[in-house]
């Protein structure tokens, strides 16, 4: 192993830290802006997603050069291999963040529709998800992990609720029915962002443990 | 270099080709099912998700040995990050596959919809978005490559127009809303599998020209 080995490990975990923290403010704008309707916040976070893809590219680069000069083994080639994986799911939730975003944007031009819909506490959640995920790789916490693959079934049951909310209204106020579905699918991507965060969950207990728990619970 | 190293790649990518094979041909029931509203063969293709799951587990643990062993470089290292990277967004085209496939099952308990919905050519294209996007990777071939990423915009186009006839199915028969929304979903998942194939395609030509061109187009 390389004297550097241990530095470049730690720098390349700032790195993946700084792009997950830009994410997870992603994350908190597009729900505020979501429950304040509020279009210049939401076209921010849709903006921000190129400074995501840029993290996204050189966190990946970073990791080649790692493996081509340093060639770590063992638990070093586990981070980064998971780093890897880690780095390509915080891109899809940048990608998810900024859809919800255009949506809002949407929401924004149209009246508010008749539907009783409160999207705090999935949002809540989902958010909470994706910190605790990553706080759980920067610590090896494979308890903190399993906790955020516990929440999994409490943000499907959220969604679902929202979903039968949302059908009844499209029932009553088919005029509305453009808005309800990108309510709809504001559901359905605030759920995919809890889905991304168990997978790192998952990434991070195969990381500590060498022990493959993806696919044993019923996402898949 | 070890002179093991050829053979084991040579090995990893059979081992890749046999998942995507299992995938593509998950893709193709799951279009079959549809289409002729088959249930049985829609329960295939949830059942063979767990091969999918097990045959990703493989490909990833011989990916980790021959980076821990091996030590690839250059153009043999690209190829193995290359590979993890595929074999989880081949993962999720599985998930992908059997979420259709719960859907092809609901529908095939209820009357059909009074909408005139064509899923044939969207479902034709996406189809072979996959498997041109692995005969890219197989072949290092970027212009086959390049020809996936430019269907993506036709997928998309196709799903806009399945999503313009259903709302106005839902418009029209509120009392089939349920199940105009499991074709939605259908629709919005198979564009999906042709958004994983361009970014399968994106990785080919990362890996033949270490040329990034994810991001520069309008996906993400």
């Amino acid at each position: 192993m390389s004297a550097a080995l241990p530095r470049l490990l730690h720098e390349l975990k700032q790195q993946l830290l700084f792009l997950s923290s830009t994410v997870e403010e992603s994350v908190a704008k597009v729900v505020s802006a979501l429950a304040q309707r509020d279009a210049r916040l939401a076209a921010e976070v849709v903006a921000a997603d190129t400074e995501i893809d840029n993290l996204e590219i050189a966190v990946e680069a970073e990791c080649l050069t790692i493996l081509a000069l340093q060639q770590p083994v063992a638990s070093d080639l586990r981070f980064v291999v998971a780093t890897l994986k880690i780095n390509n799911d915080l891109e899809r939730m940048g990608d998810l963040a900024k859809k919800i975003g255009k949506n809002v944007i949407y929401l924004c031009g149209v009246p508010q529709p008749d539907v009783r819909c409160d999207f705090r506490e999935i949002a809540d959640i989902s958010r909470s998800m994706v910190k605790r995920s990553m706080d759980a790789f920067v610590n090896g916490d494979v308890e903190l992990a399993r906790g955020v693959l516990e929440d999994d079934d409490r943000v499907d049951n959220l969604k679902d609720a929202l979903y039968a909310e949302l059908r009844s209204g499209m029932r009553q106020h088919p005029d509305q029915l453009e808005a309800l579905l990108k309510l709809h699918s504001v559901a359905r991507n605030l759920e995919r962002l809890g889905d991304m965060a168990t997978h790192i969950a998952e990434e991070v207990i195969y990381m500590v443990e060498n022990n493959i728990v993806r696919h044993s619970n019923s996402n898949g």
